[in-house]
């Protein structure tokens, strides 16, 4: 197996600044807005501390790691945690950088593996790092990204450690309780729930608990951090789950119809193979179950979806997931920090991409 | 993509005993043996704590994780490890019992991955986890292999965490470098050195180096014991890449020629290829570089290579790391456990397995 060589020059990614704005999300009151640029200069001590980590002797793999990492997509991870200590009183992310630049690279080395197992060819709309360098590197390059990131967690208490390595096991045992549901839509709506608290939510559970550790939260409110990171992801999945359906492929920078194609179950298939009935029950599953589905055939799953009300359904449940976030936010100081936060949880169940 | 479901009732490993003698190789003397029962219980110890940590609230990764581990082959960096703490005073292996535990599992993560590489459907005699659970479970266990391992090293200072971080790094630097000269012969011997001391040496170097530093030894010793760790390293891999032409693929568990089928230039090969001349340097260059060889293309390889010095003088050269580990480990007080130490060395580079 011979890589295929590396893309030619690359478009270049939006500024820092645009994407905080874009994450945080419309609408947010004027006043908000004069903390967007002191947020983008947070991510940019995150990604400098990211970016260190990569540049260094290991010429092939750097390569490939830094095409994974050039374009890091939204920035929830790390910007949650940024206003989450900012929250807290940090008036900076000093204390937070090298374990934000942690979890960041975790998340980028799933979607690298993830475009493995998925045969994805499209990532941020430029070639997955498979698609690019090929699949031995992409296994690779992944393995080398997870082994910085903890090299870069190695800087705090054991017990900081150990909860990013349990989110990363969670989140590797919900990739598997996925993995055996495909092509199955008798899972039900408990078992989606059960993979995507553990793929998703799991790790910004872990990532916002630690924040609010780092920065000498109390008990409760680390408590209080961890329930907010874990509904917040939840809504996050639910509303990428949403948008691989309904979204723009131009904004989301991949093709529509992943769920559908590789047969995971979500809410919509789930909620719309519950509801329909007759024929057209037997039509969506027998559709779902196809390996190999043709365009016509992922649009008529996407009709026969419309035919239910499992599109509401799905977008209530984001807003219900994200009014749990916010919710546990309560016990957090009142402040422009935490309307941030609550903020950033109505934009992870209503964002365009 | 459905999983095949796993093999049923699996042969039994042999005992800890037998490895030990075996890992030791034959012809030791007498009175060493009396400590091989010893070594045994350690390997038993390390075992344990690596099983531990996989045993957890992960069924679906623990099935695959252990089926992985189960048969952990020969030991060789556990012990290595256990064998190196003694010669320098301890009387057990409990401070260095998680990063052996630790490094045996990155050893088991690399191989998982390996076999999606290099799509080899048998391991140490049994289907491999990319046979037994399929690709998607395979690329994720690999995955939480590592995650384990990484809370075991976070048990200890930030310096062992950093060397074992940086000599992943180095491993999967190693991995790349080999997969972009796949089906090439014209990189040379120094090329493909630089692939074996970062794809095996640095890991066996890092271990050993961290018991010196563990154990409290003079920045000698660790040094002593790094070069130690790298010179059988490297031994241990031209004895690897000799046994899959010249083995016998029962006692290996799996088939031999896997080197030219996969187009990985080894000593053999590159040695091979630059003293033929003429028309069979031309057909072995040929066959080598078939993407797909068949069994008498395979053979033909291994006769080409017959007609050269290159077997002799790969088995030489590995007895020449051999003796440079032996030379490297004189600071090492003498005893039946740094005599241990050379054993292991001469049996690293002329194993029959």
């Amino acid at each position: 197996m011979t890589a295929p060589s590396p893309p030619s020059p690359e478009p270049s990614e939006p500024s820092l600044e645009a994407i905080v704005s874009q994450t945080v999300g419309a609408g947010f009151p004027q006043d908000l807005a004069s903390y967007l640029p002191l947020l983008a200069e947070d991510l940019r001590e995150i990604d400098g501390r990211l970016f260190d980590t990569l540049h260094s002797t290991y010429p092939l793999l750097t390569e490939a790691a830094v095409y994974a990492c050039r374009f890091g997509g939204k920035r929830m991870r790390p910007l949650l945690m940024a206003v989450g200590a900012r929250a807290l009183g940090a008036t900076s992310t000093r204390k937070i950088d090298s374990l934000a630049a942690a979890f960041q690279l975790i998340h980028t080395a799933t979607l690298v593996h993830d475009d493995v197992i998925d045969h994805a060819e499209l990532r941020r709309g430029r070639p997955s790092v498979a698609r690019a360098f090929g699949l031995p590197q992409a296994i690779v390059a992944g393995d080398f990204l997870f082994v910085r990131a903890f090299e870069l967690a190695a800087e705090y208490p054991r017990a900081i450690i150990r909860r990013c390595g349990d989110s990363c096991a969670d989140l590797a045992e919900g990739e598997v309780l996925q993995e055996n549901s495909r092509f199955d839509l008798t899972t039900g709506r408990e078992h989606y729930f059960r993979v995507i608290e553990r793929k998703t939510a799991a790790i910004v559970a872990a990532a916002l608990a630690s924040v609010a550790e780092i920065e000498g939260g109390s008990p409760a409110l680390v408590d209080a951090f961890q329930e907010y990171g874990r509904s917040l992801g939840v809504a996050f999945q639910l509303r990428d789950d949403y948008l691989d359906v309904y979204g723009d492929p131009d904004l989301l920078g991949k093709p529509l119809y992943s769920d559908f194609r590789e047969g995971n179950p979500t809410l919509l298939s789930l909620d719309a193979y519950a509801e329909l009935s007759g024929s057209a029950k037997a039509e969506f599953e027998r559709l779902f179950a196809l390996h190999r589905k043709r365009p016509r055939e992922l649009l008529r799953l996407r009709e026969l979806t419309e035919r239910t009300s499992a599109p509401t359904r799905a977008a209530q449940e984001a807003n219900e997931w994200a009014n749990r976030a916010i919710a546990a936010i309560r016990p957090v100081p009142e402040g422009p920090f935490r309307l941030l936060m609550v903020h950033l949880a109505h934009g992870a169940a209503a964002r365009p991409y």
